[in-house]
This record gives structure tokens, sequence and C-alpha cells, in this order.
């Protein structure tokens, strides 16, 4: 039988197990696994071990690993001569507060009917036990119809995503050896806005910084100081206020070290997206995109570092007032990298430009919160032309390479710890409500995502 | 007798009477006449009604006027043809928390020898109960030795100093016509800072803004929008740190007009006072005058306009790091004035100044918090120079005209709603904690302090 065949019959075995696949899903999607809440510790177990059970029915040899935190799900098929491939998803969930703007109690999930097509309800419905089963049932249609799992996977399933993952990285150290794969495939993200299939193929990286100036050794009085006494609120202004031009270049020294233009098929692939700036800032009550001069908006997200302030606080600023000079005044900067940008250089920079602006008396103070590269994935690996077009046979449409303009850390964990790239491919969509009430993934995510794996399956098998 | 004669025989009778003196202050220091405090009400009319008593023993015509508030006392000598003086403290005092940090109970004062001399310890002692007794022991004195009071004095005594004056301006309103005098002698200032005595001759003005940048209509995730969407603290921070430009000088259009050099009799009173700006500032842990550049720094902080900010606001300033991009970023804003600037102008110039850096989708909100203009007193009327030589005889020291760098609101009341002038001479100390535990006034300021009264009212009836 032709693989073609094979897999004609792996998707009409999904079709038609469509209600039993959801039924599964709606038994993994009852079980509170809250891993921000100590309280729901144990259900978090449960899940882990609803997961190895399922994995293990299946053929898998699946185990639970305890960590510090919560125990990952490691499972993996038959050894065989296949390029190994390592799938990645997380069964923990977010917080359901505010409870009482759930329409119905979220862990008493539901198919329900909208204007908008059939949804699964409940916590954890998109983010992420919907897109973690599309895996699952595929594997599942595909033994039904290969007799066996197809060789060489190995699934990781993380409970703590939704609390920080603290013990990802520990554990990627610990177990590299068994968890090393060719390529990791991720289903933690979303289609691209319009309902277009998408694979995101790079991420920016991200360097944070927190910045406090001080200046006189206690707050002064702005009448008796004013005019004389250094104030760390206009240095440390001004010393953001350079951090980009006229032009919103970034004015750090070397901060566009590494940074690469958009290849040309990536940037016609983007431009065939169509996206509309006015219609993405309009819906956050914004219109016109604010980034370097001469740079399309999806590039300004995707493809081009950023300076941004995120927060800032000095004197004081409640209500009324205060003519106070304060001793200090502070900041926290993060900058979004691309390409080939060092974070820890970036950073040094970042440094450098603050200590300038700081007069002999005064003091920059300097906290680090975190530096990643970014992330680019190869996509001359041929799973990603394989991945695009089955994505866009599924779906009948054009499948995009996509970038995002957050970083997802995993992704760089994968690559830093394991030295492999990670293909993001996710069904959610913008109005799923992820980490809010009422969340939901559409049945079609659910039932063209566990067919669109089938495809990539038998592409990459 | 002639007048010198007399006015030995008043400073023989302040020296003689020291004791008892200091006992009358000491009974007044008794009473916990905290205004900011309701549990106090009482005892501030306690204080108000002392005082009248004290005043009506003297001779003196004294009332106490309810207000919404704490009471005032009005009290005046028999009308004669000299120029009407009116004479100004205030008998409530500040709170004493933290209470533990007080050696002595607060309203339990005593007269203490310290390694600097004699001091009056308790709360109030300098600020103002002690300093407003100066006036009334050189009243009590000149009435001893003439027979009579001072004709044609006017006394307003406030019990709200403490907690913001809510009844004065309406209550000078009220009572303009009783009220107006051709001069204020205020007692609640200090002496220069060596000790030297002297009268301060100009105020700063003030203007106080805030302003809230609007951007997207919610925080945003900076890995979404970052680089794309307006950032509400750039924006402020870029408006800022163009307040000045790189010599000091405020860059709002305008600005200047009014401001006036300083005169040279002025400059040369200033310049001898040999103001130590590294000392000055190396309290504070600063040593180095940042304002603009080739200006004295007793210049920069007594005569010439500055803008500062008081306070900032935005995005995430707490423990750890959020990558967000907020909504909103807010400051406080101040400027201090001098010469004739108008507050209002210097208002809708900073708004102007904002306004030129918001791009077209976001927002600038503004809310005005008080604005007054310098006061620069005619140094020209003979009471000046009288109450000048006044003091030097009295400290041995040349007495100085001064600057504040703050306001005081109440001088600015008197030009505004009575038409008048204010002498502002005062016998507090640095080292006096005034607002802080342990609050002390030198025996000598109060001693003394009587005495120049004395010598300026011989010169001025």
């Amino acid at each position: 039988m032709a693989d073609s065949d094979k897999l004609e019959q792996i998707l009409a075995r999904l079709d038609s197990g469509l209600e039993q696949a959801m039924q599964r899903l709606l038994t993994f999607l009852a079980i509170p696994s809250i891993s921000t809440d100590p309280a729901h510790k144990g259900d978090v177990r449960d899940a882990a071990e609803w997961l190895r059970d399922e994995l293990t029915s299946l053929g898998f040899d699946a185990d639970i690993h305890d960590t510090p935190g919560h125990p990952m799900v490691v499972a993996r098929s038959q050894p065989g001569d296949a390029r190994p491939l390592l799938f990645y998803g997380h069964y923990d969930v977010q917080p359901v507060d505010p409870l009482d703007l759930w329409d119905k109690p979220p862990f008493q999930p539901e198919i329900q009917d909208t204007p908008q097509g059939k949804v699964i309800r409940g916590r954890g419905a998109a983010d992420d036990k919907g897109q973690l089963m599309t895996f699952v049932e595929a594997f599942r249609a595909w033994k039904e119809v290969h007799g066996a799992l197809p060789s060489d996977l190995i699934l990781l399933f993380e409970g703590e995503e939704e609390s920080g993952s603290p013990s990802l990285r520990p554990f990627l150290q610990d177990h590299a050896e068994d968890l090393r794969a060719s390529l990791a495939m991720i289903c933690d993200t979303g289609m691209y806005a319009d309902g277009r299939p998408a694979i995101t193929t790079q991420l920016r990286g991200l360097v944070g910084e927190e910045v406090v100036i001080h200046g006189a050794d206690r707050d002064l009085h702005s009448g008796s100081f004013g005019g004389l006494a250094a104030n760390p609120i206009m240095i440390l202004s001004r010393a953001l206020a350079a951090l980009k031009d006229d032009n919103g270049r970034v004015t750090l020294e070397g901060f566009y070290d590494g940074v690469e233009e958009l290849p040309d098929a990536l940037r016609k692939d983007w431009e065939a997206l169509n996206f509309d700036a006015a219609d993405f800032l309009g819906r956050v009550g914004l219109k016109t995109p604010i980034g370097e001069k001469g740079r399309t908006p999806l590039e300004m997200v995707w493809n081009q570092p950023t300076a941004e302030i995120n927060g800032i606080a000095g004197g004081y600023a409640g209500d009324g007032f205060k003519t106070v000079l304060p001793a200090q005044a502070r900041a926290k900067v993060s900058f979004r990298l691309t390409g080939k940008q060092d974070p820890e250089r970036i950073r040094q920079a970042f440094r450098a430009h603050v200590e300038s602006f700081v007069p002999q008396d005064c003091r920059a103070e300097f906290h680090p919160h975190g530096g990643s590269r970014a992330s680019v994935m190869d996509t001359s690996d041929q799973a990603f032309g394989a991945a695009k077009e089955a994505l866009t046979s599924e779906w009948g449409r054009d499948a995009a390479y996509i970038g995002a303009g957050g970083s997802i850390p995993i992704a760089g964990d994968f690559k830093e710890i394991l030295g492999m790239d990670s293909m993001l491919i996710g069904f959610g969509r913008d109005d799923d409500r992820i980490h809010s009430p009422n969340e939901k993934y559409n049945v079609e995510s659910f039932a063209k995502g566990a067919r669109s794996w089938a495809r990539i399956l038998t592409a990459l098998r």
C-alpha cells in the first residue's frame, strides 16, 4: 500500500474517530492541572498520569519523571532508522480567576455550538491540552492504520509551562542524551491572524535590564534644591529618550551588528500575508506603526530588533503633588533581538549608553533580567518544506512561514541545550481566550490539527 | 527720653525677663496643637485661647475667629498715626511620629544644655511657637517701657499652617479690610545657613503640572507589539528630556520672559554670603551644581527658574520583570518661577511642548496642580533697610538679603489678597529638626529674636 493510501486511511480514521477523540480530550480537560497553584499539585500529577497511561496504551514506552516541581512525561516509540523527532506540549493550565466570568465551570468542559462553529470550551482547551492531543490522535490513527507507531519519536510533555518552567532547563541538561532529536515539533502557537496555517520560523530574542539612577542620598525639596541638585528622573529620561533616533533606530553602539535583512523568499511570503497594520493596531486603539522608517510593519515586529521601556518609577506619582526631587529613579528596559545579535554585547552597550548620561556625583546601578538570542530556524531543512506543503494540503490555503515578535523560551532552550531547531506549528485562533475566562478551541482546529500532523508524519516517515 | 534710651530699656527688660519668657513658651509648647490630627482639635483650640488670653493681658484687642477648620487669632493694638504693620505666625504644630525617636516626650518641653548651647526642646519650639513668641515678648517689653503697646499693629496667628492652611485665603478675603497693612512681618523662617541674620526678600513661584500620555487602550505584550506600537513611556521620556538643553536652560517657548537679572547690590550681598555649593550639596551626597551654565549656585536656587520632574510612573516597576508595553505613563512636573514669569503662560508652553512629542494616535492629558508667581519684595521700602540695620546691630554680623528657592504661600497670599509685601525674618537654624523628632529652638534664637523685633519696632514706630 502506497504512503498516500495509508495517509488517506489515517485521515479517514481521524474523521470517523473525532467524536471519541473529543471525549478523550474532555476527560483530559476535566483534570484541573493548574501548575502555579500548590493546592492543585495532585491534579497536575493526575494529568501527567492520565497522559502517561494514554501513551502507554498506544504502545509508547512512557514514563513520568519527577522534578523539584511538577513531573515531565517522556515517551518514545520503537527505534528505527528514521531521523528522531521530538514532540513537545504542556499538560498544565492557567489559573481560572476570575471564576465568575466563566459561563460554565472551567473544568466541566463541553462541546458548544457557536456562531463561529463548534468549539471545545474549558480551561486548557487551546492552551495546551487540545493542541497536545492533536499529536496524540495523529499517532493513534497512524498506529491503527500502520499497525505500529511511527518509529523514532520522542514525546516530551511538561507540567510547568504556565508557571515559568523552572524545571525544564535542568531536565533537558540532565537528559540531553535521551532527548536529543533532529528537530522539535512544538504545538503551542496559533494560526496566522486570518486563520491561515503557518509555521513560525523565527522568534525574537530578549535582553532585560533594570537601571536605577541614584542622585542625592535622600529625597530633596525641589524648592531648596531645584535647579542646583541633579534630578535622577531627568537623567533617566535623557538616557531613555536617546535610545532611539528620530527615525526610530536604536542608537546603542553596535546594536545592529548581526541583524540580517529579510531573505527575499521570506519577504515575499510575508507580503502575501497582507498584514493590515492599521487593523492590527486599531484593535488596541492605535493606528500608526512607530518602528524604523522604511520597514514594513511585519518587519518591525518580526525581523527588526527594538528597544522598549517596560516600566519606570521615581519620585511621587500618587494623588496630589509633592515637590520632591527624588533620590533615585528606575526603569525596566528590554531589547527584542533578531538575527545573530549578542545579548551580552547589547546589555553592555546599554549600560555604557546610560553611564554617558550620568553626572560624576550620581550613579547608575544595573540589574540584568535575562538574555536570549533570537531563534532563526533553518528552513532549508526539508522537513520545513514538507510541513508547509502538508499544511497547505490540509487547510486548502497556502501555509506561510511567519515570525513571532516575542520569545518562546522552549525553542531557545532546545537550540541551546539540545542543539536542535524547532518547528512551531499550532492551530490556536486569536479569539481562543487563552489565559482568560471561557477559553475555547475550535473543533476544526482540533480535527484538522490532528490531520495536519498525520500529513506531516507521513512526509517525514 | 530718646528712642535709643527706650530701646536700651526694652532690651534690658527682655534680658532680665528671659527666664519668665521661656516659662511662658514652655506652657505654650505643652499644648499638643497638632492641626492635621482631628483627635487634637480641642488642643488646637486650647492653644488659640491661650494665645488670645496672653495677648488680651498685654492690652491687645484679641479675638478668636472660627473657620471651617481651626480658629484664627486676630489681635490689634490701639490705633495711631503710624503705618499699620501685620505680624504673622502659626500656633499649630506638626505631628510627632515616630514617637519612639524622641528622647523626651514632645509635649513635655524643657530647657536643655547641649554642646551647641542652651536649647528649648519640644514639638513646635522652632516651628513656629518659639518664633511667634519672639513677637509677643518684644511687644510685652515695649509696653512695660513705653506704658502702651506700639500703635497700629495687627496680629494674625493661624492654626492650620501645618495642614495646608485651607481656611487662610477665604479668611483673608473675608477680612481684607481689617487685615490690610502696609507690610507683613512673618517669623517662620531661618537664619542664613551659617547663623547670619537674614531677611528673605524673594521667593520663587511654582507651577505644578501632571501629564498622562495615553497610547493603546490596554497594556500590550512587548513581544507582539514592540517596535510597532507607540510606547507612552518613551514619548514621555522624550518630552521630559527635551525640557532642558545641554546648558541646563529650560527650552519652553517664552519660558524666560519676565526673568530678571540679579540687581548688582543684591549680587554683592549674595557673594558676601560665601555660599559653599560643594558643602551644601555634600550634605546630601552630591557635589556638582547642575543648573544653567554661567550662573552662581545661589542664583540657580534663588534667582533662576527651573523645571523639575517630581514623579514619574508607567508600566511595571515592581520586583522582577514584565515585558509590558503600557497603555499610559504619567509624570508630575513643576516649574520654579522668578521675576515676573507668568504661571499660566508657562503651563500652556509646557502643554504645547509635550503635545509636540505626542504622535497622532496617542493623547496627552493634563492636570494643573497650582500656580503662583514669584514674590520679589520691594526693598526700597525703608522698613527693609531699617530691619537690616537692626538685625546687624543685634547679632553683630552683617544681616543679608537672601532669597528662597521654595515658595512660602502666605507671602504670596498677602501680596495677592491684601496687596502687601512681606518681610520674612526668622531665627531658626538648620539643625532645629523641625517636622522631626527632638525639635528644638536655640535659647539664643529666642532671646535675640525678641531683641531683634524690639529693635525693628523701634525703627518703625
